[in-house]
């Protein structure tokens, strides 16, 4: 059976997270019924990664096993039109080999988080973006930030159910940028890793938040990851600033195009 | 009576425009109505520039005489927590003269449309731009583009129910820039003048949007402006594409800051 590779786009609010899941709607789910349209076997779609409810994707990347073999444009066509007016897209397809695997196949993780600091509530990045009432201080968040690069074990940063069975991880990348926006500022956080533990990312920015209002001292965080403890980690960031923006493969199955 | 000066942004989807109408949702007769609650003689808005149905502002600006002098964050923070949960807010407040403006002492008017060419579905930015579906060649488009700036009677690009009395303006700048996106390109194009007639930037982006489909020869919207005909347009560009970004005044009364 053809394999094909799927490239995915979701605004988290509408789900209960990408895992499909009996009676509530997942992106999965969603993913799944909108391919049954098309293909009558009702092909499992297999994703790089279990993003939580209200998490959103703009390069989420799936597998699915296909009857016969699609032009790669009339699969994605035909999926969208089905997947209509969800708020869903798949962006790319490409044909994979049969051994190829969306999750395991995959080498790397790559997350933005968006912050905005402003008192004035958000209009159009509502949703899409935590907004922050204090000021923040992004040179402080990235300094308090450079202690977690690299090999470390990430207990403080991991929620208390996630089921990995070591607590270590490498991160590769924290790149902070920030721009002005009317009334405050907007700190985008890219964050890059091989694999990341359930929560890191947004128990990381809770974390780097407490350092940038204020709150914490800088070297409080590197503390906080050193004692290996759940307790010492701050406010796990809320899920609607959290975008999967890509996954990292050997060979892209995507190309160098759009 | 202390006049104020207002920035403010908005989400064009709920109202009818900018402008007030009798028993309709418009942007000024909301902040009218938020203003009522802090003023009981019930304020008048005046705002830089009369949007349309749909289209966003992040940069329109507003005055309004208050029967009491208020600390510009104060009423700031008064008037958005009047505007919950509508998607408007107040990002900046200023005490400006008597004899200040928002629209007759206002030199600059700054617009950035939105455009997403690629073929699935938007996302995250449903809404918030104009979906293309067909590739756009955006050098093709600055080079339409570029025989519109300077002083020109626009007569083409105005809307038929356009109420200036002459349509002869001075466009200053019209820049495009783009940025992939997942499946396709972001073309964002900003434009700066004096004022600008009633639908004039749609008009302009409808009609470069054809040049940059190939629908028309890039020379073919020079031929039109200089037949000064409204028939020879292209397209109006629909509105959610639409930001009024900025307002230029000979002082900016909310400062260089944030």
């Amino acid at each position: 059976m053809p394999r094909f590779a799927l490239r995915i786009e979701y605004h988290g609010a509408p789900f209960v997270g990408w895992q499909r899941q009996a009676g509530q709607a997942s992106v999965q789910g969603t993913i799944e019924a909108a391919l049954a349209r098309i293909a009558p076997e009702g092909p499992l779609v297999q994703g790089a990664g279990r993003t939580d409810a209200g998490v959103h994707a703009t390069g989420q990347v799936a597998h699915v096993d296909l009857g016969r073999a699609w032009d790669p444009f009339r699969l994605c066509e035909a999926v969208n039109a089905h997947l209509r007016p969800l708020p869903v897209s798949v962006t790319a397809c490409a044909p994979v080999p049969d051994d190829w695997h969306a999750r395991f196949t995959a080498v790397e993780r790559r997350y933005l988080y968006r912050v905005i600091s402003r008192r004035a509530p958000l209009v159009h990045d509502a949703g899409l973006a935590w907004q922050v009432r204090r000021k923040l201080d992004a040179d402080v968040m990235r300094a308090a930030a450079g202690p977690l690069i690299g090999h470390h074990d990430f207990t403080t940063f991991r929620s208390a159910q996630c089921q990995a069975t070591s607590p270590h991880r490498t991160l590769d990348e924290v790149r902070i940028e920030t721009r002005g926006v009317p009334g405050g500022v907007a700190i985008d956080l890219h964050l890059r890793a091989r694999s990341f533990l359930h929560n890191q990312v947004r128990s990381i920015v809770g974390t780097l938040e407490q350092a940038g209002g204020g709150a914490w001292q800088p070297d409080e965080v590197a503390r906080a990851l050193a004692a290996a403890d759940r307790t010492r980690c701050g406010p796990v960031a809320p899920p609607q600033g959290l975008y999967l923006t890509g996954v990292g493969y050997p060979d892209d199955p995507f190309g160098s195009g759009a």
